[in-house]
């Protein structure tokens, strides 16, 4: 049982729950108009931004340090597809007129916790209100040695194309959430859950993936899109074979239960694994990253000339389509 | 009298009207994961970001140029006040289910003429969708030479307070759009109107201040409360004179019809005009910067000893009191 707290103003607000997270000196505590950031010579800064809205891209009923931990990674992650080491971040949160303080306080906490985890640190923004709903945009500061960011404009026809982990648990853990999985234990519930509300930013293996391979991208609107923006950017096309795509247990489980849902894992989102290109001969190094920063990596396909258009097929090498290329955000 | 048209997917609209307005190689335009920005050796990076909601911090019907020009100018406007130089910014649009395109391409046509106008470059940001306000938020980076930003926190004993331009305008003209101002002549309304809609940031003054100041903030909250952030952060003192501080003929005009407003040039906030802190030795200086960037300067007190007190005085050196220390976010 909560009691309805009155709100402080911005400037307490700010003082008590983010200044603390901003431990960089250039952060100048929150209280300047503006931070200063050092880049350290040879390197430069990678810039990224995402705006999430409640109840369009989070779960406004969800725990905020969950939701501070999405509105964090969701970033991390495209800094991790550029081969980023993540330095520091601003947040603008529009605070809807029913926040609790309390509430603010969690996601604090959320935000704390995941800046020891990333090794980041807070270092600006604005806090205001809204009558519309929370809507929390991150800007994210990575670093990358000159010229070594990682695109997604430079694989080349011959490519192997594989991806992390293992996909379509978050899309799934959404629809559990939503009780749209009839029949799913609990267990493999939870856990497909976990991979929507605190997606894992693939940083290690995006840093050191930079030096092997030809192209990057983080799978945030499906494989298919994300692999099509890949296509388009770098003029090629691709196939991708459907039996290959890794899935987790939970996930296998899932599927078992509602044929209807089985090409969530290539077009559901959300999944913030990479997608990564190599040159074929690059399969032994491929394999050797995998194994250093324990993260699976998993060959689904190729490329080949083109003009930035996505082929799916199946075991028999039947093409398979689709009605939709995976999560558009309209 | 315009047709409703349906909306254009996200990456339809990106590649449609925000595309072209990323012009710096590193924003790969708009087509990767994230922006690369190389800041020039012997530099650092200076980051600032302002969230604006329809109806809190903007009026919704406004014209989209006005609203993209404000969105931009009053993070301009904290570059200003470090002495940094304008280099490239992010743009998070949160966009209602009632926009328009046509709405986006007045928006975008905004920002582009701005762009030209303060030489920056759009390198990144996100679209969303919102069943809430429109909700834009900017991240301006700008570039200082290594320790030269200038501090709110860096103000002595002893120094003169001066500020530029007028102040109360901004402040008067919502008011006077709000059909608040009886008897108001229509010439000093669109006066004071156009001070609301487009803030002009004082970025060459800020940049050439950086050299003589010891300190500087943009007003933004009003006057008494953006002095006081100073005096906090400084540990100082300040006394203002009120009749000291500079008003235009338009704002003089409309004070005279209604004695109630008379606090607005203090209180009234949204100037962005800049507040700078200088030794009484520096006069002669600042008096060659009024006259080398063409904006006034007017000295309206003074710091001493104290603990981030602010204390404004009439003609006879009476001492007034405030309800509120200027606008509030919350």
């Amino acid at each position: 049982m909560t009691t309805r707290q009155r709100i402080s103003d911005e400037f307490t607000l700010i003082a008590r729950h983010f200044a603390p997270l901003a431990t960089e000196p250039g952060a100048f505590n929150l209280t300047d108009d503006a931070a200063v950031l050092t880049p350290p010579p040879g390197h430069q800064v990678v810039i990224t931004s995402d705006c999430l809205v409640a109840d369009v891209h989070f779960r406004a009923a969800d725990d905020p340090a969950d939701i501070a931990a999405k509105v964090l990674r969701v970033n991390l992650s495209d800094l991790a597809a550029m081969g980023a080491t993540p330095s520091a971040y601003t947040l603008a949160a529009a605070f809807p007129p029913d926040i609790q303080e309390d509430w603010i306080a969690k996601f604090a906490a959320g935000l704390a916790d995941d800046q020891a985890r990333f090794a980041i640190t807070l270092v600006g923004g604005d806090t205001v209100s809204t009558p519309g709903p929370l809507t929390l945009t991150v800007t994210a500061f990575g670093l990358v040695a000159d010229g070594q960011a990682v695109r997604r404009s430079t694989a080349n026809t011959g490519d192997t194309v594989y991806v992390s982990g293992t996909l379509g648990d978050a899309a799934l853990g959404l629809r559990y959430l939503a009780g749209k999985i009839d029949g799913l234990d609990a267990e493999s519930g939870t856990v497909l859950a976990s991979r929507y509300l605190r997606p894992i930013p693939r940083l290690d293996l995006g840093i050191k993936a930079a030096a092997i391979v030809t192209a990057a991208i983080d799978i945030s609107d499906g494989l298919i899109a994300d692999l099509g923006h890949v296509c388009k950017a770098s003029a090629v096309d691709a196939t991708v074979e459907i039996e290959a795509v890794p899935l987790s247990p939970a996930a296998l489980t899932a599927l078992d239960l509602d044929p209807d849902i089985a090409t969530i894992p290539l077009t559901g989102g959300d999944d913030y694994e990479l997608l990564l290109c190599a040159e074929p001969g690059a399969a032994a190094a491929i394999a050797g990253l995998a194994e250093e920063t324990g993260v699976p990596l998993t060959a689904i396909g190729t490329l080949r000339a083109g003009s930035g258009r996505v082929d799916a097929i199946d075991r028999a090498g039947k093409l398979l389509s689709f009605e939709k290329g995976g999560f558009r955000h309209f």
